[in-house]
């Protein structure tokens, strides 16, 4: 099969990857249509060592099993099934887990790809390709509310990127007072209605009851921090924040609760698309078809650009 | 009074300082025993820019007001009453606060001290001055069960310094299958007692549902992250080691909650003591009169030396 493929070398598209071939309860998927996500650039960029064909955002076709023919999505965390993490639903911190198109696990820019049929659900009638292909992405943005409680009150989100987006009309829906923080909110006029409010580079005053992590930039945390009230929630949602060192001592004056939070369950994400209380599709900055994925890697990683996706048909 | 003062020179006993003269709805407080922090400590070296009497854990006598002439314990942090934080309970966190001993009050090194009359608690009569001047530390590991929720587990306690013991005693008889990590456990037998199993300098293997970060060391955090599930909770007692530079990557990763945590009530540790569920006799490693409290802070400052309490007789 044609697949965009990592090794040594900048990833590129190869002719002549060997076909799928799924293990027992696995089935394999035809992807309609693939999102390219700032994890890939990252791996791209050598980030975990991963080798393989790369991709983790998808909406496809089932070509085997129990979904065969139906249009699917699937959760990315491939879980052996018996330890103590996966028997207790939580395959998604599976110590021996593969991870698709990001650890040990092909992925899904390719003409097909091969997935545990128990990680598959079936997309809603109601729900488009171009927005189901964003289920993997706004899944880790409704993680958020299983991870804080029942609590609500102002809630400040970090960094108007695509994560960032999803992340405010989340918790906006959820009931949360949101603003959005970010340096580009131009074009992002459509969560106004969500109820979420566009703020400038600057949040104005802090005190929020619930800030969110999602700038990607080495300063995030330390501002996040000030900006959160004394045992308020601060959810890190991105990698390269966490990696710059801050003193953490107001986290103990203040009773902070810094909560690390990476993907989520699929069904809330789906009810949100299903029910359109989440609005997707302005997020598209580009489609590109499989044949070009090197140019829409290219488009992903420029200034501005948001969800770039590949349509394989 | 005589009183153990702070200013621009290390702390030292002065024979004439000021009388409290308390604000409506304060009482005066004769100390019976006061108690040593680590804070004290850190506070003689400059921590804060603290300036007055140092001491905020104290067993006392109360003067005059609604408690006059009753054994009272008192928490340390004195709110404006007014501010949303004060009017939700948590004067712990107003933001104009003062703090007994630590930040703009006078504390308890002294022949007598104010406290808000709120503040105060009456002891019980089964709980000896001994016991009950450990309120304020025992105090704040209760802290910790009313910030992680309801579930139970393996606990990892870090540092089996005065606070370490006491936050170890307090998960045990809470419900955790708990360890106590530390250098220095000659002489801890006592805490067996409570189901505390004691372990040397390494714990062993992983995957704790609960840490506690209590060394007060710069590697405190890294280790603790290394022996905390995913999903699990990292409980920071200390900010020395929030202040070490740590790679916060794999809290996002693996999902792991931080919570900061400082004072508690008082009630849930009272009881406690009432109870005789929680040993802290055992932790009195020296008494010194209030005229030899610069020896005393000496003391209190020696490797492997726990509580040394200072007695106003």
């Amino acid at each position: 099969v044609r697949a965009f493929v990592l090794d040594d070398n900048p990833p590129r598209l190869v002719a002549d990857w060997p076909d799928p071939e799924p293990n027992p309860g696995w089935a394999r998927v035809r992807p309609l249509i693939a999102g390219i996500c700032n994890t890939d650039l990252e791996l791209a960029r050598g980030y975990m060592g991963f080798k393989g064909v790369l991709g983790h955002e998808f909406v496809g076709e089932a070509l085997d099993g129990a979904f065969a023919g139906k249009r699917v999505v699937g959760g990315i965390n491939f879980g052996c099934g018996d330890c103590p993490s996966c028997l207790s639903g939580m395959a998604r911190h599976c110590p021996t887990r593969t991870v698709l198109g990001i650890l040990g696990a092909d992925g899904v820019f390719a003409e097909s790809f091969a997935i545990p049929e128990r990680n598959l659900l079936e997309v809603p009638a109601t729900v488009g390709d171009e927005e189901a292909v964003f289920t993997e992405p706004l899944a880790a943005a409704c993680q958020i509310l299983d991870q804080i409680g029942d609590e609500r009150g102002r809630a400040c989100v970090l960094g108007a990127g695509k994560l960032g987006t999803l992340v405010a009309q989340v918790l906006s829906v959820a009931g949360f007072e949101t603003d959005l923080v970010g340096r580009h909110l131009q074009g992002l006029g459509f969560v106004d209605a969500s109820g979420v409010r566009r703020v400038g580079e600057r949040a104005e005053g802090s005190g929020y009851d619930l800030v969110v992590e999602a700038t990607g930039s080495e300063e995030g945390l330390a501002l996040a921090l000030s900006l959160v009230r004394p045992r308020g929630h601060l959810v890190l949602k991105t990698t390269v924040a966490a990696r710059h060192a801050v003193d953490l001592a107001p986290v103990v004056i203040n009773e902070i609760h810094i909560i690390g939070s990476r993907c989520g369950r699929f069904e809330p994400a789906l009810a949100l698309l299903a029910e359109r209380r989440v609005d997707v599709r302005p997020l598209i900055s580009a489609r590109f078809a499989l044949a070009n994925i090197e140019e829409a890697f290219g488009a992903a990683a420029g200034r501005g650009v948001r969800k770039v996706l590949v349509r394989h048909d």
